[in-house]
């Protein structure tokens, strides 16, 4: 996979790029990963990539052409790259997009900061407008980084077994429960008997247990859609009746 | 304010921290940013900051160690700060969320890195676990730059006056209008006629009508929390109609 990234900060990226998976994908050549400079394809002396509102209005907009050139130049031949723009109004960033995004052959990201963009770039130029949550950042660059992450990581090589394990368990369908490692005890802080017991019918059972309550404490929409054992629904009643108890 | 990010990889900030809003917030003295590696908290010759899980099972485990002497090491003398930890469990990271959190003295990110935690981190160390969006990252510390980003631009003095308007103009409650600068077709695609007319009148009439109507197509659910003027909703009646008439 390509994944290009338009950005008039592109130090930004500097520090992740040389670092951790991001690193070892692009070294193991999983993913080749280009930052590009968008005001080098800015035409005229002073190579400005913003100007006024037509109609008027505060703050500045980036223009059209720099950024219609710079697509043109990083696009691999004969492909149609998803070309994506960060924008709050966007469709939502989400597992299931970063797995579609994942098996493209290229991905353009198209970072601005503070600006706007000349509508033009979104009608003609982007294909895909998306938002990484419900918040305000100062621009582009984050979102381009965390969506790179997200799918890179997706890549077939691009993690070891035991990095990929962890994390993705809550795909069960419930929360995880509660790890533990060493010391035994840290400032008075005790791990559960049970997980030192070495008896693993009962960590299983526990295991089972603590992820249905964390579940059901943080996260009940889960459990909704969760189809229970019959064990599991003995014990969210007993965890119902214990809470009521706790409570009264 | 005073934020520090505890990272085993420090070097994934240099470029943020070195460019655009952090920098210069960090320049102006509004805000400090320090990213600490926990690392060289841990004891034993090795400092090693992982270990196996009790009880078994696959990857490792960040030990609790290493983080509580981390943070009592950067905490503010007799201050409680904010100690955050990413976790696709957590609250959601919004915009309300972002605003409690620049107004705390201090805040401190806990970054993890393919690994879990030791429970007694999350239970007694960490006070906030927050979620970036429902997609899944290879750590935290793009979470914690994207958090930051978004809290160091709400402090007072953190952004100019001229790059705060453009993004955060759908507070109005709608999204925004289309914008477009120079030049007046490019490569065929024209600007509107209206933002050309000078009449300021029908460009803000213009706007008003654009925004409604970007709103209703990508955000229907915003309208239903907004309350339409009159002439409003003798435009979406408009809109509405136009619509249909294009799907027939």
């Amino acid at each position: 996979m390509k994944i290009d990234i338009l950005s008039i900060f592109p130090e930004m990226f500097r520090g992740i790029l040389s670092e951790s998976i991001l690193k070892k994908a692009i070294e193991k050549q999983i993913v080749d990963i280009e930052v590009t400079d968008f005001r080098q394809f800015a035409e005229g002396k002073h190579q400005v990539v913003d100007d006024y509102p037509y109609g008027g209005g505060a703050g500045m907009l980036l223009k059209a052409q720099p950024l219609f050139d710079a697509v043109e130049s990083v696009k691999l031949p004969e492909k149609s790259p998803r070309v994506i723009l960060m924008d709050p109004a966007g469709k939502p960033f989400n597992q299931k997009l970063a797995e579609e995004f994942a098996e493209e052959e290229q991905l353009i990201f198209i970072c601005g900061h503070y600006e706007g963009y000349d509508e033009r770039i979104r009608e003609h130029l982007v294909t895909d407008e998306v938002s990484l949550g419900d918040y305000i950042l100062t621009g582009g660059e984050i979102g381009a980084m965390a969506m790179t992450d997200s799918i890179v990581r997706l890549l077939p090589g691009a993690l070891g077994n035991a990095s990929s394990a962890v994390h993705d368990s809550f795909s069960s369908g419930l929360l995880e429960h509660p790890h533990y490692t060493r010391p035994a005890e840290f400032r008075g802080m005790k791990v559960p008997d049970v997980l030192l017991s070495g008896n693993h019918a009962e960590i299983e059972k526990w295991r089972q247990k603590e992820s249905l309550r964390r579940t059901w404490m943080r996260r009940p929409d889960l459990l909704e859609a969760y189809s229970l054992s019959k064990e599991e629904a003995v014990w969210l009643e007993e965890l119902k009746n214990e809470t009521e108890k706790e409570e009264s």
